[in-house]
């Protein structure tokens, strides 16, 4: 396959099936239409399916709205029901039940604009876990105990994101826990309009900020729920685009000989070496700003409904 | 003992000695002067001197600066010196040595911004714990293994602070706490201009916040050094010094009878009820913005001399 | 009548008439009731009325809603249409018409939270004046020519506010300006809740950042709208209430000779000169970075309905 | 020449002669060395040498540290001071003395960080003028009128940036303008390194947020010297370079028959038009925060250095 650099299961879907490949045995693929979003749901059943699209065993749910900023109420509210319903279903495939305790874990690094989507998220969140254990007459029925951390990153806290979270999570036991974090994705077209959610929790590496060690049901002992939406593209992604498409207008001349040796791989490594010195900068939008504001605060309602009843 | 308000031992100590009562058994107090600095060390020895300023057992360190803002670099340079070296000297005393790895904890909501002192100051703080794991060859003799976490405030996570930090350090096992916290203070000159730096941990409902429980020895086994600068006064005060202005203006006048029945602590409890409208309000400068990031800047520097050679 | 501080006519007008006073010839006083937000009409006609409650001649709408910060979808409509109104009907009662170009001036120091009031407003605001002169095509019908400035504050600019904006003003030429203001109030109830109107412009000296000179039409040549909502209380205010209910405590025993000396004015200077070293604080609610984002909100929504059709 | 998108008339400059073209008629090019500071003097003296470089006639002098982050205090000192005695220098030539009123205009967005650069730095910059207006006695000798303003950006004012300068200026009369701007650069070593003054004032199209229209002696009447740091590169830029770098991998294998029809200037408008998506999007250094904090203090410093004695 061909080495992309993209947090979204469904972009490394795409990107393995216009390649020409067929859909392997080991991936399926569906998608549903609600109103102006699109829900896509991919799922990885084997290696061979990891193998194909370079994603983990599990179920990716995308949701895809035009925008998920200076929304109307209505559509706003739509991306969210969605959203929470979505969430709930995964919880609820994992054994989670409507009563059991969640954790939120707002990763990254909240004075980088686009990595503080999950410390924005949980501080707009509901929590109630304190509330429901000191005056549990002052809330409504349906009422779930959800707590939140936001752990901070390695290179500002000197501990592993993991460590914080598996300390906090020993201490309170949760049933589950759900973790946010911004993404990077292949599309322009994809930043600050797609949710992804899936049962896979967060692997290492991914991420804005490079995560350096999964957190995982593996390295948790229950369920990790992760929920991400990408505020970043790769600057590679940018400069490969650009590559491809004077290749193939010069393709198009019809001489063809010497790009044979270019498989599109070799292509994307050459141009990783060559900006080895832009290793540091990060491609926004100019909005990134509003884009984080906003989309934080879709997150923590669509959470807060799908949490409790 | 009158009723004050005041995270400062030294404001306790001062209020105590001004109503006219000697230094009680218990109580031990001494001062040192650094060029423009004010050292003063308050020392509670026993359950009387206890009772006397209502402070725990313990030392207590007043760094008192003309200012902790819009220093000189020369300035800036003594008063982190002086910070640092009592900090180390605490955490010798209490059995802490140069290589022992030390979790500094930034107390405090970071979106409330005279709370938001802890948060600010490890984000400006030098994390090294990481580093020496990773790649010990990268650090130079010396430095000692730090690490940090901010780990926001129970009406944001649901989890008491206590919760969270006890967590994370049965995880990654320090020899030691340091706790940031941002305080009240009973004058206004104290606003950003005064480091206390003491051996007991905080005690529960300290703090501009209210923490809930204590993060101390006792509940951590490891020794907690506190570490606080005022950034909001009451405003029970501000109203109590009104009043006693306006009564010993009266009194001056030569009658007296009517006053004999309001003694201090009285007066301060009936102002606490006639205030009860005011609870969620603070008394701050108007510049707390700048005192935050020049104070944090302060504080993480001078945190950063002591813990290392 | 009392010296009090307040920068809303409403709260001027109950203190006066709370004061056991009749409503004086100069002032006119009516309410209406809309669901849950109540809006007072106080109109000081003549210079009887000015010296009674210490607020120039013009009309004062203050509009008092439970809260206007987590508001629901309905209640932020209801808020925004109803202020949105008012605000028209001021302009179109100064003769400026549908068509005519406003300025809006967000006055305020950005960087002090609760000052900021204003320069977020305009930050939040619909501008159409560039679009409706590059793009007249892209605009619908009954948008207005809208555009805003934030002129800061002169102990950050070295220039007077009225300076700056009416050097935009003689260089655009708008028909009127809408100048937004945090106000101090002197109940904390009325702190984020209440929003006043006036056609009157801003005094010298209101605001919390104490406005040095006016922008009123005298200093513009066009009308100008004041639109504030109080973000701080004054802090001798609360001293002052302390201080009252002690003599009240005092005066039910029944002795009051001593207090004939102290009318209301006095205690407040007397106070006051007490309170010198609090010059530089201010008393705002622990929440006030929300107040200041929701608030914000609510007054950039309105004005934009307020201002196109 | 080839098309290249940087605001740097040093950066225009190497490319020039990197392209193997010979100094013209109309450059001016000398550089000094101060301890690890580099500067660069780049005159354009005439039409020619506009054309050549694409820069307006006027003086660029270009100020390279290694960082102007993170700096000790005797490396931003020195950077300050060779600052602000170029700027000074300019000022001079230009005719303004030193007792003359200068005006600092920070362009740029506020609310997008890496376009913050100029309100950031005159927040931070000492305003005299209105302190030498009311207060004479309190000004030491040798202190000179200053004042500052954040106009804002066309899109969240409705009003041109030369507008609203040229209002104040009329109001006001400084003898010069100094305009503060956040720069595109070419080379990502450059971001957040490199000072560039000149005597130019600002071009219609440079900055990040593309200003429209010039603020230039021509403008305003006055001499306008323009002050930047790049903080971020065109995203086309790193596209170019990834194209050009695969060309000349393909070159070496010596077929160059199919590449004599792409010139410099064709690939980079191909790239630009592959790009139109990408439009919107910025290419940043992660610590982009960062980097706006320190520079901006660094810039404000400088500018008080240069300005009084």
């Amino acid at each position: 396959m061909r080495n992309i650099k993209t947090d979204l299961a469904v972009e490394a879907h795409e990107y393995y099936v216009g390649d020409g490949n067929n859909l392997p045995d080991g991936i399926e693929h569906k998608t549903e239409d609600y109103d102006d979003v699109k829900v896509t749901v991919v799922d990885v059943t084997n290696e061979n399916g990891k193998r194909a699209i370079g994603k983990s065993i599990g179920t990716y749910i995308t949701i895809e709205a035009k925008t998920l900023k200076h929304l109307t109420d209505y559509e706003r509210e739509n991306i969210e029901d969605i959203f929470g319903q979505k969430l709930r279903k995964l919880l609820e495939e994992k054994g989670v039940g409507g009563g059991d305790t969640v954790l939120v874990a707002g990763l990254g690094n909240n004075s980088i604009t686009p990595d503080a989507l999950g410390p924005q998220t949980v501080e707009k969140l509901d929590v109630t876990r304190h509330i429901m254990e000191y005056m549990p007459d002052a809330v409504i029925d349906g009422t779930r105990p959800v707590c939140a951390i936001a752990p901070g990153v390695l290179g500002n806290t000197g501990i592993e994101t993991i460590e914080i979270i598996k300390g906090v999570v020993e201490k309170i036991k949760p049933a589950a826990v759900i973790a946010i974090d911004a993404l990077a994705s292949r599309s322009t077209a994809r930043v600050g309009t797609t949710i992804q959610i899936s049962d896979t929790g967060i692997e290492p590496g991914a991420g804005v900020g490079n995560r350096r060690k999964g957190i995982t049901e593996e390295t948790l002992d229950i369920p990790v729920i992760a929920v991400g939406v990408p505020t970043v593209i790769d600057a590679a992604t940018i400069a490969d685009d650009a590559v491809e498409q004077v290749i193939s207008a010069i393709k198009k001349e019809g001489k063809t000989e010497y790009f044979s040796r270019f498989d599109d791989d070799e292509r994307y490594k050459m141009i990783r070496s060559a900006m080895d010195e832009t290793a540091n900068m990060m491609v926004t939008p100019k909005e990134v700003d509003t884009i984080i504001t906003d989309v934080s605060a879709v997150l923590a309602s669509g959470i807060n409904k799908g949490l409790h009843d």
